[in-house]
């Protein structure tokens, strides 16, 4: 069996990864390149999704009028850092994601459990792009990216922008780049082990 | 800046790892013990969720009579994998977690935000619960553990044996152990680069 990762590597994934927002401060000056954007979908795309069904589509908002663009549809709160981040991930979900399950999980008809099932469709396309949306994180992480999750956004108007003539539909965005340390504040609290698990 | 991990780390978290499913023959005979669960636990935590609501509750099912109860609730196919495995998370999402919000966010009133929106609160409590989800299979996989995560069960039979009372619902489950590399089939595909992303 694998040992733990060394503990600059969980430091770097978990301990010491911080999230950047709340001003334009919050963000270097560095660009992210099309070759380190490949790389995070490279390593986000093995992580697990029920029937491998892989529902997450991601746009990787970087020219000035696509984040003009999406600048549309932010709540104020989130425009200046999202506005000076070198990179916006919209994290979407593909609701025909099931039309793909012929190439993506061959030897059955997983096809069939999901079409015309739209509450079934929903609940996955949700749940998996979630996932994968988590995956990239710690992806972008694991990559020496940082990242500023968000979900105050208008997402009809985000979607008639991005995903017009499609069936996905936006789930959470996420600030890519290079986080400055001098915009962070103090790290908030996390419930302790038994306030939110237990062992049966 | 942070340099990316080594390719063992990389290795590990994402490109080796697999799922391990499909029969009992999925887990070695191996117990993970409560130590290795709390450190599991303690990576998780830190990983981003909106206004830090941290909505996941885990319960860690591990002893005979929790798997027995646990197993009424799983669909057939799930069973025999999950009654193997040496331990199975019922990932939760506590939909009342907003009521902790003073604790997790104290700089503002939060709780204010979902307290009586119950739309709010359902979109709120799944997306992040499962993120957390995906941060703890991350989390296992970085301290040496491997993952089967699964969706095909009867929630309101599974919430009304572990939750009773609570406002917590079940979302998704992981089975967690020392997979076994000899029950492996063949990787399943995944989407390349531009059927599932583009750079705008």
């Amino acid at each position: 069996m694998p040992p733990a990762l060394d503990d600059a590597a969980l430091d770097q994934l978990f301990r010491n990864a911080r999230t950047y927002r709340g001003s334009a401060q919050a963000w270097l000056d560095q660009p992210v390149s099309d070759e380190h954007l490949r790389q995070v979908y490279e390593l986000a795309k093995r992580g697990p999704t029920s029937a491998n069904c892989c529902p997450a589509r991601f746009v990787f908002v970087r020219s000035p009028e696509a984040k003009a663009l999406l600048r549309e549809s932010l709540d104020s709160g989130n425009v200046e850092q999202t506005m000076a981040a070198p990179v916006t991930v919209i994290v979407g979900s593909d609701h025909e994601f099931y039309e793909k399950l012929p190439q993506l999980f061959p030897h059955t008809d997983a096809r069939s459990w999901f079409a015309g099932k739209p509450s079934v469709i929903e609940s996955t396309a949700f749940r998996n792009a979630t996932l994968q949306g988590g995956y990239l994180i710690l992806a972008a992480r694991a990559l020496g990216l940082d990242c500023g999750p968000m979900s105050g956004f208008d997402g009809a108007r985000l979607d008639a922008a991005f995903f017009a003539g499609t069936a996905v539909k936006s789930n959470f965005l996420i600030n890519l780049g290079h986080g400055n340390p001098a915009s962070l504040s103090p790290r908030s609290p996390r419930l302790a082990f038994d306030e939110a698990c237990r062992i049966a």
